[in-house]
């Protein structure tokens, strides 16, 4: 991609994965509503995305959008969820369909459909389970920040339609840097490394798509969340696998 | 039902038909956000849904809700639909968990699920084609006010998934008094009967369900809407079909 991209929510910890990654790749334009806490070399704006005229500021002449801004908390309450999670994509989509930006790569969560766990656990975490989301089922969401999420990938779904906007909801999984997360199995199931993180956003930028729903993991031996969709339109293409590290988060030998 | 049922925007098109048809049955509690146009014999509290202190008090000691209000315009700007409709909704569901409630049913819409006509159109209208939703794919809203529709649908998920609520989410077809609308294909197929909306609620209010997502419409020859799990969950028996009306509203002969 030429032209800029936006991420907002750059100080947040999938920012700094994907920044991580890929930050001399892109003509980045960082928008956080926290001052960046270290120097960096790209435009950066301080905003909240619920400020309408600053993020029709921020999507001007860009490419690409990744949002990612919002209450990252899944314990925040329903009055941050509602503005910062829900109002904030609907501002950050409607700005975006408005500047004729191309993509839109939405930040949704596991949390959207944790619910879907509640009667198969701890099976659903061990490889044995066979028990597979692709993406094509309803939201089944474990708290109100998951609700929060099912909505933007809903808003996502209506800006696609209705305006022809490019848009991909990733429904990270678990983000941990340099090893999965220990004694945990949900989370090993559901691991995300740092630059399985980059490299996906990254494919989000260059690939071409409709509407799409994927969810965001590294390919680990033990997942319920399919990888099909996110390899098949995208290209994602994982490097990590949370069963290459032992339980202590050591990398196993053969690894 | 024993325990008074609450009925939030009972001076709307759907509160009124409900009433129409079932005023009788029950020992209700209206709510609106405007007093009542004309007199009733039951209990009508005016309140915005929204105000969370009066919508606590109106779900206190209800078996059922049945929730209606909010922006009904499906042209409605985001803002509205945003505090009204989904803000609302969560006020509602978030009160009766916490009061007891047995049952909450949702008012949905058709236009949660508007944009699945669109490259279909106008063959998905016609008794030919055999194209049918049935309420288990996911949103494509036509518009932010059916954005917000499948908002409630999600929240009504989570409610079930989290407090063990009862939730059923009712997309309502068009709803017309008396005969099918005229010269207009697409609220033919998705034609809702006053009666039958009435009685649809009903079923709402008797039958046994977990989390359900149905369409409300009548027994249509000419429908896209699948009426299986209203039949199955709800007992749902619908009277009327718009095929019964010629194109100017009369009863057909055989009718």
């Amino acid at each position: 991609m030429d032209e800029p991209v936006l991420l907002t929510g750059a100080e947040g910890r999938v920012g700094r994965a994907i920044r991580g990654g890929i930050a001399e790749d892109y003509d980045w334009r960082f928008l956080d509503r926290e001052p960046p806490a270290e120097e960096t070399d790209h435009e950066f704006v301080v905003a909240d995305v619920t400020d309408d005229e600053a993020v029709r500021d921020a999507v001007e002449g860009v490419g690409a959008v990744i949002h990612l801004a919002g209450d990252p908390r899944p314990e925040a309450p329903w009055n941050s969820v509602l503005q910062n999670n829900i109002d904030g994509a609907q501002t950050v989509y409607e700005a975006a369909v408005d500047a004729g930006v191309e993509k839109v790569a939405f930040a949704s969560s596991n949390h959207a459909v944790g619910h879907y766990e509640t009667e198969r656990k701890p099976d659903i975490y061990r490889t044995q389970d066979d028990y597979l989301l692709d993406g094509s089922e309803l939201p089944r969401p474990s708290n109100l920040y998951g609700v929060s999420k099912a909505a933007g990938e809903t808003l996502g779904r209506y800006y696609h339609d209705e305006h022809d906007l490019s848009v991909v909801c990733v429904r990270i999984g678990n983000l941990t840097k340099g090893h999965p997360p220990i004694d945990y199995e949900r989370g090993q199931a559901m691991w995300l490394s740092y630059r399985d993180c980059a490299h996906l956003f990254e494919r989000c930028i260059e690939a071409d798509y409709g509407y799409e729903i994927v969810y965001g993991i590294s390919d680990n031996d033990r997942k319920y969340y399919s990888l099909e969709r996110a390899k098949d339109v995208l290209g994602y293409s994982p490097s990590d696998n949370s069963a290459d590290f032992t339980n202590q988060g050591e990398p196993k030998d053969d690894a």
